[in-house]
């Protein structure tokens, strides 16, 4: 008995048989005796869809219009919901990001959440309305329709949760919750059924494509309890939840990978001050994000500096690159878009000893070459050549025991 | 030089291409020197298959849910044609029904619109921008969404026209005008320059499908100047507007028919007051529109009554009619569905004496027996079989020489 945000994603409202579905799990939580908001993405492909019409209309399609276009697919899933609630005979009424209001800056396509007004929702819920709202859309000061990018209806259904303060959020999925590692490509892979906000931020950030990581960051600021779960089947899911002495008593929660990297070395980059800035500036310019960067230490005055982006910014990063080199007088831009990102993430890293150690030695047993390392607090990521990919992930989750249950 | 407003309907903006032709359209009026605002249809087709969507969620869609669903249709068009004006370097925005805001009453499916802020519109106007309004919705007092209407996007330009005080207001479709007949069962139909409001009111009740009639009585009240135009070529279409001396001297300006018509007769109705409204009272409860009435003088004290009704609504209104019939002792109820409604419509026949005789006796030549008849000041239609439809139309604009510019 509560007031439950429950969030369905785009291959959980597919069609309408699979929006029938989702009504059947909405029903059941009201039954129960709970206040239900539900948020919805757009039906999976309708999205695409509305962004390949964009993309014939123009190149560079103008992004107000842009967002007021794909919002449009979240419009159809969350009436199609509510109509099928109504026929059953229950209560129920949709709401768009401008009839709540959901309120965001005007940062098109990845706009923030500024502020979400509780009273429509909480009128409607005191009425035993099943309130069902448009994921991913919000609107701005002056009433453009904004979108939250990809991912954002877990961001909406996190903000609405605090905004209600609701007892719970649940991220209803095409996967029944988050796991020690990809099953896809480690058949040992076990799930979880807690994992701390940070721990769930780091998964996001190196590779874990379950939750996007702003909805995970709002959830850690409002602590919000959130559930993954799968859309169909019954299942406890995933807790993501507060840091507690359970979890630091493991070592690692989990390993990740990402195969959307690419490498950059600048060498004999003369090694004076100011350098790095006059390298870097112009990516940044482009807005092309530099993740891991590594500068080796100066031999003769001059190092070398090596640094990943995405494998989608590598040409427009090289053409930068090699003007930057040219201009300091670095002798040559070598590339190497043939590697990935290993992490191993874990809050227990922070009391534990030899965990950088145990995986460097596991790596090296298995005959993978770390090319470059970064740590944070409760992180270890080594870039390593694509093709062991799978080999470095596997082994280190056996190396870690995470098949085994605590 | 003014302020022009255009609406474009389903067929013109059919798919990018098509929207690309509508944009050159827009530009040209915009290079002229005019202030534009352009109203959209959704793309053809669109609207059918969320209609579709809709049924196929319940077979009687919860009506707040089927506007807000339906409603996206003209999001889609409004934002593609924006994002090419944008590309090709004009400046232009969308505006939804709930960010301008158009005020209707609460009626879904078939709203009213009772206030349009100008405010808005007139800014974006100063500064230069091409407004693009989407068609055919609106949104109540309480930030519902509704919509117009099939045909509601005409509305909506005569509305917007009429609240901007605009200079004139085209309505782009498929055809180059109003003609004097359908030119498909009338090849000598021939197209008019000029027609006025309450002709083509008649018109659009009596079968004309150019002009949603709401948009021709708006029209009317705010005397707004209409040109319906060729989305796919240039002319000058035909202009609707005030009944001026010219218009007087045409006898008829047009032969409509409408094939949506099947008749039921109630035999031997005893002839007590109070008998026809215990006759349509239940028909009026389930919403269902009589069109013609035709009493028979009494025989001893007993009457029959003719009436007409949509094809669609023929099953109901039989087994309603059936029900009250038995109730008030009439011998029995026949239909036919097989009838047609062939009209006559022309401001001049106010002045003009011997119109009515003319049709008939054209009808009676032809062999077409006429099964009811009404009038009103500048129409008189005839309910015929319907096989006699081609031929009762092509002998009327025969013998009004509806073929000869006047």
């Amino acid at each position: 008995m509560g007031l439950v945000v429950q969030k369905y994603g785009g291959t959980s409202v597919a069609d309408i048989k699979k929006i029938e579905n989702v009504a059947k799990k909405v029903i059941s939580t009201k039954v129960e005796g709970n206040e239900v908001v539900v948020v919805l993405s757009a039906m999976a492909g309708e999205t695409d869809r509305l962004i390949q019409l964009a993309y014939r209309a123009a190149d560079e399609p103008e992004e107000r219009e842009y967002d007021a276009l794909i919002s449009t697919g979240e419009q159809i899933s969350v009436t199609l919901l509510s109509i099928i609630l109504n026929k059953l005979g229950y209560r129920a009424k949709s709401f768009l990001g401008f009839q709540i209001k959901i309120l965001t800056d005007q940062i098109y396509q990845k706009a923030r959440i500024v502020h979400i007004d509780t009273d429509v929702i909480n009128q409607e819920l005191k009425k035993g309305t099943i309130v069902i709202v448009a994921g991913f859309q919000g609107v701005d000061q002056e009433n453009n329709i904004t979108t939250l990018g990809r991912g954002g209806s877990d961001t909406s259904a996190v903000a609405l949760a605090a905004a209600l303060k609701a007892d719970v959020c649940d991220i209803y999925t095409d996967v029944d919750g988050i796991y020690t590692a990809d099953p896809n490509i480690c058949t040992k892979a076990r799930r979880l059924d807690r994992i701390s906000y940070d721990e769930m931020l780091e998964m996001a950030r190196t590779g874990a494509k379950v939750l996007q990581h702003r909805s995970v960051e709002l959830a850690k600021k409002f602590e919000v309890p959130v559930y993954v779960k799968s859309s169909f089947s019954y299942g406890t899911g995933t807790l993501v939840t507060k840091e507690d002495k359970e979890m630091e008593k493991e070592v690692i929660c989990g390993v990740t990978y990402d195969r959307d990297q690419a490498k950059i070395t600048v060498v004999r980059v003369p090694d004076r001050p100011g350098i790095a800035a006059q390298l870097f500036t112009p990516l940044a310019d482009e807005n092309i994000v530099v993740d891991m960067i590594i500068q080796n230490a100066s031999i003769d005055g001059y190092t070398d500096l090596t640094f990943t982006v995405s494998r989608k910014e590598i040409k427009n990063a090289y053409r930068l690159i090699e003007q930057a080199a040219k201009d300091i007088g670095a002798t040559k831009v070598e590339v190497d878009d043939n590697v990935a990102k290993v992490s191993i993430i874990g809050v227990g890293m922070v009391s534990h000893s030899g965990v950088a150690a145990k995986m460097f030695s596991t790596l090296a047993r298995e005959g993978v070459n770390i090319l470059m390392i970064s740590t944070s607090e409760i992180k270890i990521s080594c870039i390593v050549q694509a093709k062991y990919t799978e080999l470095a992930v596997s082994a280190l989750h056996d190396a870690f025991g995470l098949d085994k249950t605590p």
